[in-house]
């Protein structure tokens, strides 16, 4: 990919980010993108605590899958989420700085597999995360410019 | 179950959201629970829209999530999700009414598995959830009062 | 759906099912099936043990998909599997006779979500099974003859 | 863990597989195991084809679930897998040799997730799998001798 692709994926980064409400809603801000990579984070607020004081796994799972997205269409070929599991080993609790890592096992074609990691401040991970996408026609931004 | 277990799956219900911040920040009611079941709703706001546009699947997979949660605790033995799948047969979006219901399909022991299917206003899916939990120590509730 | 889907199914499932090493070989054999829905089954033997003595998942994984695959074959619109998920509840055990029935939960378009519940002699379930298929282009067997 | 590690595993691989009739049945065999991994291999034959001609995805799951199995035991503590995800990039074909590598992401307490990638003798991947096992008591073989 080289040097290219990484700059295309950092427009496009940008310019997801820059429509993106969710993420300015929940704080998510991207640390990282280039070419099948994205890594994300965030810190758990009040606002996402459960009823067991927590973390909601529903948070968890959506800054997961923000990098997922981001990775998936750092290529600048719009990619849809078809499928996605997650598994949470350990809770992530207030005042928690939570980082997602997004990488690429798989693409071929149309079809792509990625695998994100969410830990805390002090490594420990709190979640895995496994999305299936499916490239669909259009572009993020424009390729030549 | 009968009436005994509806009613404790009622007061647990409401012990829950009582304490789940989550739920207020996200305007997620709680429509019914009994035992094994649970059926949640939102609507879909600006601040849920992701960067095309559309209700980002994390909202959509935190409201089932919600639904698991509150099913999978209904007969007041404390559950937490091990692993949870979703798939997204169609865009949810600005101004959709969702609504989720989550069903027991399996429970044994300590394990169960749970569905759930998000629907919009118009009856449509637009995701479905397979959740696995596993029952730990702790009550929601006082069982006698 | 009516006669007319039920025979076409029957039809579409008998000439899966001839061309099928794997069934033959296994002893899986398809009992039921209709629009939607199939149901297969299978006696474990002593070859599907594994190294602690019980039936290996595969093999219970493997019926679960046949009576998937068949099922979402029953349209006469050909359709293969994009991901697969399984539980396992409990253990299928020597001479157990396995019965898995597949039901479609959803269908759209070229996207369908369909499950299986892999069940022993006495009705105890074994696995629990989640599958998402895509139709293709071409048909099983010939619609008009 | 180093060389203790290591022969224990080895040890641990070679009781499960001399237990192991179905390794046998379908000609898998052990290529290598350390602690947290594993390398199996068989190649696809005629009894493995589906309805469409190639090779069974239930037989290619046994196969990462095999050595999900042998990876996830490898440190002596019997473990049991309680979900697993599968996903088929591209079909398999009669005469294909098949190897499936699996290695563990995480390892936390009582519960690990394993991932493992079953690829042809050209390397192109046929399938992507992730299990989730929960240990419990029981050694597979005694460790001091």
């Amino acid at each position: 990919m080289g040097d290219h692709g990484k700059a295309l994926a950092q427009r496009v980064g940008a310019a997801i980010l820059e429509r993106d409400n969710s993420s300015r809603f929940l704080g998510v801000v991207l640390d990282e993108i280039r070419p099948g990579f994205a890594r994300m984070s965030m810190t758990v607020t009040e606002d996402m605590l459960n009823g067991v004081g927590i973390c909601h796994g529903g948070f968890t799972y959506k800054l997961a899958d923000d990098a997922f997205a981001y990775a998936c269409n750092s290529y600048n070929r719009m990619a849809v989420a078809l499928s996605c599991t997650i598994t949470y080993p350990a809770a992530a609790k207030l005042g928690d700085r939570l980082t997602a890592e997004c990488r690429e096992v798989f693409r071929r074609g149309r079809n792509g597999t990625y695998d994100a990691m969410v830990s805390n401040q002090e490594g420990e991970v709190v979640a895995l995360f496994r999305g299936q996408c499916r490239v669909i026609e259009g572009h993020i931004v424009e390729e030549h410019q």
